[in-house]
């Protein structure tokens, strides 16, 4: 790994970010095939929080934030910041100041593979967080890593650019290319789900809105009316 | 393990069930000579859920939640559905569409060993999940499991029809045979425990309350006034 | 280990305590060189929670909760109770009860490496407690251990009369004999950390403002326009 | 709970357990359809391990093993000794004394959901343990548990009396009254496994050998010469 | 995802590969700048193993080795199969047979991100494989998966063809276009290391060595006699 | 944290040392009055591993082995290296060459809070390390700690110069004013053991050589002839 740091990255366009920010994780996960996932160990620091943008990548050492200050220049309004380090840790790479400064920047949440500090203050001012940890712990600033090289964040591949979008129930990547496409997808499958909702309220079941039944016992499902 | 579904099983009284409900787990816990917990990394999805009903068992597969919709048919108003799965998994097996369903044929909660999903929709109307992660990865229907047959779920054993109760605290199962005496073993220890509590809040010690410094010092205990 | 109960401790001087109870545990873990944090798997109960006292310490047996009864006696207002346990251990072995007779003698919260359970009570009542988990699970009273000899609780040592601070960020222990200085350093940090806020918060640039470029350069890092 | 001590258990018949010792652990569980593991964090102690016998079953409480002397007096030779924990533990509950006396009366191995402890002489004297951790950490003899009780250990319930077969893959558990037969389908999956294993090793391919082509390609795959 | 079996992928050439065969993987890892690792919760199953291969990639399911048997079919000699799962997952996806298949068909070795059972077999054929956990628990084959498109296996990006080896160690990927550089710059680390062994042997310090104190003292290590 | 290395430290003396090195790590943490363990996921590297030796201690950061080449020079013949890390890490900061240059010095093992890699060259040679994990990640030289510290390793206090003693067990630490006292109550504790090891050998149970049927009885345990 050579220390580099991309100035400019091909982003996806903010009509295809913008349209994507209207659906949740788990259904634009569903739109791409149920795929795009980083491991559900990253949480958000409080309940409802909710961002998506493009990917500014960062390839961190442990125990090592300097090349978040280097990322925050490359940001742009939009941008979500998504660091990933070398080696497994949780130590406070992320804090107030930081976000002070990506705010100021117009960058919508951070996404890192890694802890972060000052939550208070960070649901405070709602700067939206997904850490692998809470930590306190402070960092030193002595080894460089990368900035917008493809990284693998939380189990998943993320490519400068590629849209990230993160709710309650977790965080998504979606390739730069597929970003309309998976919009597109996620519109329709929220349609149909909307349409099931009301069938499911009123007293239906799934067993026969998707008939399952025949395909259940072709699996060898066995119903009894009591235990035997 | 040959995939049934138990249409019909026995279940604790509904005047247990409601007995039971005005009692926090760790008071039913105790009420039964401290056991019947699952393992505390069940967590609800929000502060403040609680729930108490029958249980309605489900065993799954590993990113399978078809047994899920096979289990909604068989459930009925104050159950509780409990879902095992063979082997460990967190995958999203459970969201907002399931729980409109469930909650359409009046059932109080779910206890999963596997992952939930939707959970800002689900707190919004207020389903109260006691689950193992907040997963949004979607699941495959395509090997079918068991509906009521006894589980083993978070370390508990659970047969259909026990009644199960969460809350903050965790969750706990209580054998459907011994519902009544353990409701009334809570009572007797809740009634003890505000006696106490009032005692304690009065600044007289436990040790006196208990009567805990002869057995103590029996034990081996030595009180020092200051370190060695 | 003998089991002793020491009555009388030196405690870190009320004044230097509220000096530093003004901080957060970041700030004061920076003051400190980056020391004196427990591991991040201790989480505050319920969002908000902060408190910050001199450690009366507790070394008590898994699953074994009658070393807190002994300590109880030995609190006074201020302390801050902190309870290590000779092994891993999860067990619910503090509650409601044990916080009203705590509240009664002026505690202000309590550190456990163990399990927490009535946490809706808790949180009512608004007493603090970082534990490792929450955990319906009751305890025996059968063995006795230590109240007020050093402990590693979370993986740091605690020695009677350190100051501990807790919050949304971590737990921190502060050498009794450091608190003051660490108060002033966190002052001066505080201080410090503000004038950069604002310079942040206007859109200047960390690399700048700490004049990192140039060392960045020096450790091998390479700024690019595009990805080569 | 109430602690409490069976002498007499029914046990399997020793020719069926004798039927069963021929078997590893994976085509058991095969042979009972995939069904009766213990958590696979349970390992042997030493590479080639083995061992099958009735089960003897403790509930022990953490940080003691007061009860497994209480249970060695109800073992008789071909028992295998199951323990299980209230809450998740690792502590050295058994070492090279306990496994002496196991020895003297015939038992053929032990099964902990805790810790071990002198694996070196255990190793050495051929007594095969499967814990959960390795661990020196000594016990205390303070708080009865039960022995011969049902109790779900790593997972999996165990009835006294039922067949545990332990190797170097993990942990099965027999339903007594399931022996024979289990016993009867694994001979039988053994035998058909012997054919296929001489098909494979000649080069022929899973996929032709079991038929998987057209399944396959109607579940969705398709084959590609190149990647797209 | 959508499930795609790819045939024929550019893999990298034999002599490279058996240039890089002759390092360890650490010594592979730091000729690659240090990247390029799996998480180090692979182990292998045997003490001693040790394979170096072309990658042939699988993207499988939770509880599902269907994709395994598609995947044999694309395998050459001198390949190493390259299991990832969809989520987190350790059933034993991989046994004796499926070994005794690509043992057929010239495969040097088994990287999955799962489990693996048959370990005694597997030892004696000296099938080395490095799974996550040992376990075994039976699968399915219900769904299908890919082969050889790019896969993220515990934590590192593998594209088909790439180098993958595997020791003692752990598990290192050297991309395809990679890998005659790497093994050169491997060469010329061992070639230097073997004369640093000898100075250490003899007793010289790497502090002179490497010429490390006027690094250290400039970053303010200081060296003191006796503890203040 | 101000880095600084102690040249000089106050040892156990040789002959205790040697006294203790005759007793297993569990036998010496019951001397101890059961405490002094260092947790049990430190694992030796192969089978048989043992060592015991006075500490010389280091506090590394995350990914950084610097300190550890600062140490080597202030070791001395029968010294133990022990590295405590300032937050959870399990890169390789240990491999060949360290131990090449630590063996010259007649170190007797290493204790690492962190990874360890060439194991295999490290069995070999036989130099035994108790690590966290096995891995191949290398680290930098970039930020000073200490060495000669008290340091928190694995949970266990250890103050340089005190006696650490490590087997197949685990890891126990024995503080230097102790040592002689414990080996004589290792030794009283081994006589003792071997005479019941006899008395169980020849089928007397633990239970009438402890005289515990009263005690349990007394506890609350009730004995049955069968299940009820």
């Amino acid at each position: 790994m050579k220390p580099v740091a991309i100035r400019n990255i091909p982003r996806a366009p903010a009509e295809h970010v913008a349209a994507l920010s209207r659906f949740g994780v788990s259904t634009i996960h569903e739109a791409m095939g149920r795929s795009g996932l980083m491991k559900p160990y990253l949480r958000p620091i409080y309940p409802g929080a909710a961002a998506c943008g493009t990917a500014v990548t960062v390839l961190a050492q442990p125990g090592d934030n300097w090349m978040l200050h280097v990322a925050v220049e490359m940001c742009r309004p939009g941008d979500m910041l998504v660091v990933a380090v070398t080696t497994d840790n949780t130590d406070g790479m992320f804090g107030e100041l930081l976000a002070t400064s990506l705010k100021a920047r117009g960058v919508v949440g951070l996404v890192i593979d890694a802890g972060c500090r000052d939550v208070k203050a960070l649901t405070e001012i709602r700067f939206p967080v997904w850490p692998r940890a809470v930590n306190p712990r402070g960092t030193v600033k002595a080894t460089p890593g990368c900035v917008n090289v493809p990284v693998v964040c939380a189990g998943a591949l993320v490519n400068p650019g590629d849209v990230v979008a993160a709710d309650d129930d977790g965080v998504v990547v979606v390739p730069r290319a597929d970003a309309e496409a998976v919009a597109r997808a996620a519109a329709a499958r929220e349609a149909k789900e909307e349409a099931t909702r009301k069938r499911l309220a009123a007293g239906e079941l799934g067993l026969d809105i998707y008939g399952m039944r025949e395909a259940l016992a072709k699996a060898g499902l066995v119903w009894l009316d009591e235990a035997p």
